[in-house]
């Protein structure tokens, strides 16, 4: 990548082909402090509000800047209840996709349908909420459609997470899984300059509207260096089954040279601060799932540092995301979806407070090809 | 914007917001010479390409590396013509979305569909020439559709250029006009790290795949700070109506302190070489409305010289781009969604590119918000 300096036009480039330590924007949003394994959204630490404070109260902060009032939050959830439909065009487009598509390919296509059908303009805190509500609606009607059920009407009088799970099963969610969720949904909800924000924030600096900014930035939380792999913890946990397996299980896979999926991260140097607070709700949500996953983390860590003693590796976000959200019912391919349910309130944010102060994100690219080739035309070739 | 330096963890950051003059990738495809005026594809100086080489042989080029000879170029040829169809998915889609949608937004949702429906694992040079192939596919469905007419069947032995015209009117399109077109989609298919290619490269960094790739950088081209706004060109053309009437009218509007779509650019301090060839090929394909826009031309430069001595504003790629896509027939809305088509050669080299030695694109942000809040439950605001 990227080592030399280049050409007369541009400056010093000392990061490593990734914009690593390079700052693309300030922000007033979320603060990430790897070394302390802190984070704060707009000053308030994820600790105080994890458990406390519901998503929505959390997309409010974001969105405004502030906590809202009793009869603010009323205010922002009466908005959100009137956007709890799908226009027909984007149902139709759910109805259309192969049931086997990936779920965050179907996210991607009907947000952009719905952008097409509906949004026009530069982009508005309107936009904002309208385009967050109706995620939950899209991933559930997809589910439904994809096993030969019909989308659900949404629920007129229950919160996002709520309504969410709801959707997908037409039962009035559990109140442990209500939370769980919830708390998921805030934590994950900002987290600085991550690549799917960074995305929505360079589309957003052409003075694109907000569908499209949001519409890349799922594109880019759908890849797994990203968005990460949840599903895959959770495919290990169910492989190895039972507590006595196992020990078993992960030496094995540790002398086959296996990653171990759930742990070390690329901002983190320590504990991640979110997975902390997901651990609590997975012990909630569902004791037996949770019992086996702490078993598995607690002999990972172990087998980690007697194997790699170099390398402090911590559990990460991804791997309690996947014990919280299985243990609120939801399967696999849909733990990213629900990722992007959540960080779409800091998406939006983001993109608002980039137009605001608008400048066009364009930066330069170091040339390494051919400085002058004899063109021959085709026939001489 | 980022005017200071930032935390312990940032390097120096000398850019005022907008990544400018940072080094975000290198890159073997294509170089902008901003200063000189100057453009290269792999070491072919744009000059020596248009009207010289078709769009394919420039996508072969962009692709591979180097030019096709004829039996490579045959290949191509043929490759890109079994993938001359739309999946049903996709038609419904087009079927489905209100035919008042933006064309960028269309564009966007059908592409999103096609990879939903038919693209999955890391980005491969097959799914980037079926990719392209489905561009004008898309564009000409949704035109006849909105129209009330039936899509057509893509023509089995005629180029990229001359398949889109057709598409649109089922009629087999006049020579000067496939020449025009071609040339234009030869100019238009690399420039360096614009902000849809660089959006492509963040989104393809994460391993995601191409389609949300390319889906990401078609909200970004979307954008009138990018993509621009060619068709706002050809509004002003039509408003002048004859050259008689250019001078007063440009006089006008400078008067009103309006600003003259088409001219100066954000890289370029000199002619752009791509509106010296598009200008000739708009000569070409409609020598009278090529009068009327080269009378504007000469007047406005004359106008901009006269009032705002300080400034050296030159003809861009979007005054003669207007010209040229409105002589071969096409409505204004379709301007930027062509580009789009052209430009598809370019992301998807890119992205191809960014992959084959890939680094998570990942900036930092400056943090500006309050550090420590005192959170107070809802109960208690």
């Amino acid at each position: 990548m990227a080592t030399e300096m280049s050409g007369s036009t541009s400056t010093i480039n000392q990061n490593r082909g990734g914009l690593e330590g390079v700052v693309a924007a300030t922000t007033a949003l979320s603060k990430v402090d790897g070394t302390a394994g802190r984070l704060i959204y707009r000053g308030y630490n994820i600790h105080d509000l994890a458990g406390k404070a519901s998503f929505e109260e959390i997309a409010y902060l974001l969105w405004y800047g502030k906590l809202p009032t009793k009869m603010e939050l009323v205010d922002l959830k009466v908005q959100m209840l009137e956007e709890r439909t799908l226009p027909t065009a984007v149902l139709q487009v759910l109805n259309y996709l192969p049931p086997t598509a990936v779920p965050m390919d179907v996210l991607r296509t009907a947000v952009s349908a719905y952008g097409a059908a509906t949004i026009q303009g530069k982009p508005t805190l309107d936009h904002a909420i309208a385009l967050t509500e109706r995620f939950p609606l899209i991933l559930a009607a997809f589910h439904r459609i994809r096993n030969g059920l019909e989308p659900l009407e949404a629920h007129p009088e229950i919160g996002y997470a709520a309504n969410y799970l709801y959707l997908l099963t037409g039962q009035m969610p559990k109140e442990e899984h209500v939370r769980a969720l919830d708390t998921y949904l805030v934590l994950l909800a900002d987290h600085g300059m991550n690549a799917s924000t960074f995305t929505a924030r360079v589309i957003a600096s052409t003075e694109s509207d907000i569908a499209s900014a949001v519409v890349g930035a799922i594109g880019a939380l759908k890849g797994p260096l990203h968005g990460g792999a949840p599903s895959k913890v959770k495919d290990m946990l169910d492989a190895i089954g039972t507590e006595d397996r196992a020990e078993g299980w992960l030496r094995d896979a540790l002398a086959h040279g296996d990653r171990l999926m759930g742990f070390g991260h690329r901002v983190y140097k320590t504990q991640d601060p979110r997975a902390e607070e997901l651990c609590e709700m997975a012990r909630i949500a569902d004791p037996q799932q949770f019992a086996l996953a702490h078993k598995v983390e607690e002999l990972a860590l172990a087998l980690l540092k007697e194997q790699k003693p170099g390398r402090r590796l911590y559990t990460n976000v991804e791997f309690y995301t996947a014990v919280t959200l299985s243990s609120v019912g939801l399967p696999g391919d849909l733990f990213t979806p629900t990722f992007a349910a959540s960080r779409i309130a800091g998406w939006t944010a983001h993109i608002l407070e980039h137009v605001a102060n608008n400048r066009l994100i364009r930066p330069e690219a170091e040339y390494t090809g051919p400085i002058e080739q004899q063109f021959v035309p085709l026939d001489e070739r």
